[in-house]
């Protein structure tokens, strides 16, 4: 069994089951395949929508990269070993109707080698291996049920692996995505967020703790989060798709565009300033136009831009500011109706 | 004499007569003024422009700050001694037509001392005191004749103090506004750029050597900095106003507004991934509204967007990839009509 080609296997399959599902709910747009290779090692396919019915611009992206760990990666990044291996999806959506939300998701895999691959394909040993990833919604308005349907999406995809997951992935999310430099304002109202997963909970003590001892490598841990992130990863059709049915075609007026190309702001803002991700891209000669597709098309920054005490918009703003335990208020009702609408897309 | 009541006295000239200057030629907007107070020490004037016959949006902003030196200022920014103070003018101007150019110019001074003010009001002895600043120029449209006249207004108040200057200021601005993640491409068309300054070039033989050895604060250094930075401050306005002044009524169409806004989007990718000042600032608990007041009002970003080959735009791309010597071009009659235009704005 080969850890890295289950990965690699699920990861095309989920590009190809989500962007079918997009581009059916957008019904105009589909995507376009650029497929690039890395001088280093690796490549990539960036899938791009743009002017669709629904996406004004959008992305998902896979990639496969490995090389050698350099002396920096040893010193800023605190990696052991030879070699490294990574391969991961990412997408971006980026609504044209500001009632439709944003939407981020990313699942990833991460290894290293004791020893240089030889000639022969053979592989050194692996020493360690990790994985992460998450989804997590940036609304422009604030639509109680959606904010519910998806975080409960996620809950049962994680309660169905362990009850501890969602309340410390959620957390995980709220305290990721977050403008440090606008008094902790989250760029939306999260979801799940998880990294550094390298052994099952069942597996040992030490489960799920990021930086403890080396932990053996075992292949049933690696199948487990790999389980995890099908689960997660296919869970982002049932948990978005469902809400841009129900709110594509809600009319809007240009205040409400407006609205959307400030929060976008917030958004640049976040990516280019506190995102680990794409600042380890643009720092380590990553792809640019695939590191940076997920930047909104088009924004506004205006000197500090207020929404009016208890509008819509300032709503969105307060939940943004601080983060809601959505699930505690959640009806068996609204939980049902969900599930239908879920089922029937 | 007092070098931090001289310096904010001409800081305080600069940022009326910049903004008088800027009133004019735009014709219709005005500055509005927010002032400002840090908990922590000190303050500022933000003063914006938004909506106007050529200003989209802009800003013209004073400040002076002051504090402890905290044990991160020590570590991160390598300061010594038990209090600093810092003032500056920092502007930034986004023009609604393509044809009109960005600008940016920034002017300061930082000293640290050695004790905390007493109660009386008196100061510790100083133990360092450096100056930066700076101007440069991010056309959307490469005008040789206006790249030609920015640098050699800059060029001339650099020669009246060292001819050593401009070319070693022109370089460090080349090499500072750079998206170094986008193939070392810079933001605009340079101009000058300088920091560290502390010492008058005739005044010590390790002068302007950033990072020296310790050298004794001498008030005749700090006045030859004052003097070089009111030569460039108030030179602004005969480096940019004639060429607003030329460009404004150049009709443009939504293409060209359309590249801009790409543009534009290069000027957020410097300001918050690679500018020290806006990073710091971000950091560091700065005044957000005031330090991302830089920002472009619309942008936007495109997947791999690529002007056409030889087109005005790819040389305006190309000027950015590959900085220019402006000046060993100019000719003599260029100069003049120049001058002649400077002094009738």
């Amino acid at each position: 069994m080969d850890v890295k080609e289950i990965w690699t296997n699920f990861i095309h399959d989920l590009q190809n089951k989500i962007c079918s599902a997009l581009e059916e709910v957008d019904g105009k747009a589909t995507f376009f395949e650029d497929a690039w290779e890395r001088p280093e090692g690796g490549g990539g396919k960036t899938r791009v929508i743009a002017n669709g019915n629904v996406f004004e611009k959008g992305g998902v992206n896979t990639s496969i990269v490995f090389g050698d760990v350099t002396d920096a990666m040893r010193t800023q990044l605190k990696i052991e070993g030879d070699t490294w291996w990574a391969c991961g999806l990412s997408l971006v959506l980026h609504p044209i109707n500001p009632f439709v939300p944003t939407v981020h998701c990313n699942y990833r895999m991460f290894e290293l080698c004791d020893s240089s691959p030889s000639g022969g394909g053979r592989e050194g040993a692996v020493i360690d291996r990790w994985f992460g990833g998450g989804t997590d919604l940036t609304p422009y308005y604030l639509f109680e049920e959606d904010a519910k349907h998806f975080h409960q999406t996620y809950k049962n995809a994680c309660d169905a692996f362990d009850v501890s997951f969602y309340p410390k992935f959620k957390k995980e999310c709220d305290n990721y995505f977050v403008n440090w430099h606008r008094n902790a304002e989250r760029r939306g109202i999260g979801g799940i967020f998880y990294d550094y997963q390298r052994v099952a909970p069942s597996s040992s003590p030490e489960g799920g703790k990021a930086n403890a001892q080396p932990i053996p490598v075992k292949d049933a841990d690696a199948l487990y989060w790999i389980e995890f992130a099908k689960k997660c990863g296919y869970g982002f059709i049932d948990a978005y798709i469902p809400i841009v049915e129900k709110r594509k075609h809600t009319t809007y007026t240009v205040e409400n565009k407006h609205w959307q190309e400030i929060r976008r702001g917030r958004y640049v803002e976040f990516n280019l300033v506190h995102d680990r991700g794409t600042l380890f891209g643009l720092k380590t000669n990553g792809r640019i136009e695939s590191i940076l597709m997920s930047l909104p098309p088009v924004v506004r920054f205006e000197y500090n831009y207020q929404p009016a005490f208890g509008s819509e918009e300032y709503k969105l703003q307060e939940a943004c500011l601080n983060p809601r335990d959505w699930l505690n208020e959640i009806s068996d009702a609204e939980r049902e109706e969900w599930a239908k609408r879920s089922n029937t897309c």
